[in-house]
């Protein structure tokens, strides 16, 4: 019964069906077949306004790329000190950009605040010895599982553009968050002032597609010449535009996530006051009791450890195809 | 009648079928799945030797990737001045290795010799202020549709290895010349001297997965920290492992360029003396004759044209999937 | 009355009478010459071992260079969250080695310890998906202007060690460091595990070299090419050689370091329990009083606040030339 | 008697009197003292522009800050195959840049012309799979110790700026080749289109100060970050800045550039038609007779052997400092 990642989970049924229809040649190859010269509208219809949409192979290529067309080599970007960018990326930003920096701020729960960056940067001068901070990383949904309001990222955003920063937002889980907020995207990202979009698929029904939606059009040329020379624009660009519309479309989005969601509540329902953080999103962070990871595990439940060693918290992640026996087992065996 | 290029061609059925085995998840993710973990013994049974395989999404990251952990970033490769690594990839092997340089050399019908070689460079000094030559770039099939037979490739490796240089085979191509030579995939990689192979699949019926083969053993933990941070690691790396597989298996990939070869000696047999080269794999280069491009063009062949403009040169590519009515047709116009 | 700084001070006569001696040219540019050839000699017998001296232009490319022959593109670098290398070279390390990453770690007084790293480092796992740590690198005098003992660096280097790690040690104030200590070099450089030293002339009466000094040999070949691509092999190498050479000379650099150290020893005693840190080398922070700041400049005082805005901390910064007038007097003022 | 190089010559005594001017502390490190602060307007003035002028150790930092600043690291600057920047700077560009290329062209006598730029790239297509050109580099004096006329420079900065193109100067010899011309030092800079001049004084009697003179003035912030992070912002800036301001006073460098010029035209017409170039700044090729090379050797003077192996061309330099009877034992062996 695995809880480990959504990362790994099965491609939906819909986006199988794309890959078998995008299969026969259709005339040119990178993006210029059919099915590519599509994105761009079908997101901005999404999203509700104008945007570039260039499929990726993996989050981390999304990132990186991203980031690299925000910030000059010798800048920096600031995010939470747990950001998957930081932590789990093998340095990517830091390749991609030709040497920018991060600047790390902590936060409660996964998430930053403007004060909290005020506090995170009071000895950053800025002057000409320092990385210079050109960009502002979010994560949506958080690392530790929770959602951003659309006024908590309206004040970050806002917070960012009074610096001359732009905004990047870090969509791995950006479906679940939408799910939950019940919100329009456009909420969370233009109108919040995010300017370019890591919308992920991959851990919420997708297979080996990922998109960077630019709402700041200014940045396409630069990307699209940074996508191919970074190998990440395939010759057979249909099949990953294929998976993105086929997620997009008639909601199968945010049907994933809603179903990954609702398997992630009961479990913070069984755990009750052990939960550490509030779930939003399709994550579950409990602090168990001693011996209770040794007996889970016996129990044939695969999660991983998290935080310092001896601490007993452990992160449950419900996919969008996790059983509802082994949800319902899980439950069981935490309320126990 | 399309003839531009074999790089957007269908996915053969094996490759296909084989993504949807893959569908369901089975234990984690990246390369931890048990498909993934076939590659290395596969790939080690198909070229007679231990060999390490690293998945990814694009022949430039292929081929960007395993240059730079060939040489360091004040490095130099030397390869073909049309190599596909010079001309089309948009500056990745400068990308990916911190900065390292191609020094191009000439050579006839997209073949280098070590005389070409020592000649090209007879200006190189190779101190402090240079560049340092440290790999040697060959492409098999080469940029004209010829194909190295083993003992050229023997000769070059050899002269590679006499000045410490390491070698790397940009094989996009390289199941058209194993298919064309008859030998087995040793005797032109490992058995002469070639240190790390990008093995493509994607313009010969698959998908969205290439292969980089390590033959120095000495080369993966580099390089698999390397792919990680250039967003080529995918968390469903089960999905690159697939198709790879299914191509090696039962000699889809040498059935799929067998086709494409002989469609190509078809075409080569009609234009007669006009092919600018030895047809070899699945590249016809045909000097035109004046206003045969708008006249074929007229007929509903597509097509590159090819060298300095005026030159009425063209450039016809066959895939795997190339119907016979389609080539047939063309035969029948080049004869024309 | 300038204690902003020791960076802009006077170079001191023996320095400015080297370079008269190495303006006529003498044989071979680069580092070909006489003077540059006594480098390796002169240093090995300065520091009782064998070691290879590459000159450079300034600290921060002495830093950045060293980093980048100790750690891989992806690799990390462990510090001090205070350390020169991440506050004040505007991502020169990332630059330098490709896209690597510091790993900011906190210590007391400017300094790290084994247990320290430990702890910074408790939620670092080092699998694929994370920068790898490489590299260690210190601060001596540290950016607190404390000095570490040579048991404490000797533990840090052995900490290191067990890990496989490299170390490397920021000497911008190396001089005041053996001033303070009365050791011999070697036994706060590789006697304790130091692979690279950044030799530092610049803040101590030197000019414009500073020293890369390798103890780790295999480092050279590698960092002579870096060096030369950075733009820090000078055609007339001779007139840092010959610096860097006047410095090390009749211990001309720790008379420099002395004075300023026993300036700085001066200025602690008067400003007394509202010294902040142990004043072991020429830097000296102070709690002042609220208006102290504005009354000790309105006085002709000049020196950077420090910390957080508000919080009435200060540094002084004795030179190797400053005058005992000026101590004097700021002496007394701290003092009333 | 040394004619290998003009870069290893002593400095004139206006630079080392004005090394000892600058030695005390007159105010703030890095680019805040009085001497640094008349840089812009003092260049301003010699070039009848406005411009801002930025210091650099070696021509080498010079070259690849500019080129840096200019292009993006997917780009590429076009210049001649023998170009500086090319054979003799360890891959510098790439490095600087992050990864740009080089695309080269040939052209008689070190000089490019835009028809032989146009036959150069001929195959260049600059699609998204190419590396895009966004600059060109000029050397001036050439190579080839030749000179570009005004007329023939803003013929090529025409040409470069019709395609969107900047213009970078090498002026390692640029001192030389005004005073070849006699034209107004702005004639063959901002005027024939020229956005950034590296403007070299070390092989023309400075010491070890390179100026990049920007006049473009929209790259200066972002090169002032460049300069720093590339360890090229020492923090006595005021030796470098005081060797610039006394080349260009009362026209030491063009007195010092005029001596080595009419030195080397002395060669030149002793050498007869045996000089393979116009000799128009301070360089001299010869193709000398079979054993003349081993002859000249044995009679004590030191030059470079050119071209491949065994073709007997050599390259004698004269530097500002080379003596009258040096130059006199060479005439009378070339033409003995």
């Amino acid at each position: 019964m695995n809880f480990l990642s959504d990362n790994s989970a099965a491609p939906c049924p819909e986006v199988l069906a794309a890959i078998g229809v995008a299969a026969p040649a259709s005339g040119p190859g990178y993006d210029g077949d059919a099915i590519s010269q599509q994105l761009d509208a079908a997101f901005g219809a999404l999203f509700g306004c104008e945007c570039v949409v260039l499929p990726v192979s993996t989050g981390t290529a999304a990132n990186a790329l991203a980031l690299a067309a925000m910030v000059p080599p010798y800048g920096a970007v600031v995010c939470h000190e747990e950001a998957h960018i930081q932590v789990d990326e093998c340095g990517a930003p830091g390749f991609f950009s030709g040497g920018a920096s991060l600047l790390l701020v902590r936060g409660e729960a996964g998430k930053l605040t403007p004060a909290g960056i005020e506090a995170g940067l009071s000895a950053y001068r800025g002057d000409a010895h320092q990385v210079q901070v050109r960009a502002l990383s979010l994560t949506q949904a958080t690392e530790a599982g929770t959602v951003y309001s659309p006024a908590e990222l309206a004040a970050l955003g806002e917070y960012a553009r009074g610096r001359g920063w732009k905004v990047h937002l870090d969509g791995a889980r950006f479906a679940n968050s939408v799910a939950h907020l019940g919100c329009h995207p456009g909420d969370i990202t233009w109108r919040a002032g995010v300017d370019v979009l890591s919308f992920g698929t991959i851990k919420n029904g997708g297979m080996t597609a990922e998109a960077i939606v630019l709402f700041d059009l200014a940045l396409a040329d630069d990307l699209r010449f940074r996508r191919k020379r970074a190998g990440q624009m395939p010759s057979k660009g249909r099949f990953q535009a294929a998976q993105l519309l086929a997620m997009i479309k008639d909601d199968v989005w945010l049907r994933n996530a809603g179903q990954a969601n609702a398997g992630a509540a009961r479990l913070a329902a069984a755990a009750g006051d052990r939960v550490m953080y509030p779930v939003e999103a399709n994550e579950v962070f409990v602090r168990l009791r001693a011996g209770e990871p040794e007996r889970l595990r016996s129990l044939g439940f695969a999660f991983y450890d998290w935080g310092a060693a001896g601490s007993n918290e452990a992160r449950f992640v419900v996919a969008w195809d996790s059983s509802a026996a082994d949800i319902a087992a899980l439950t069981a065996a935490l309320a126990g």
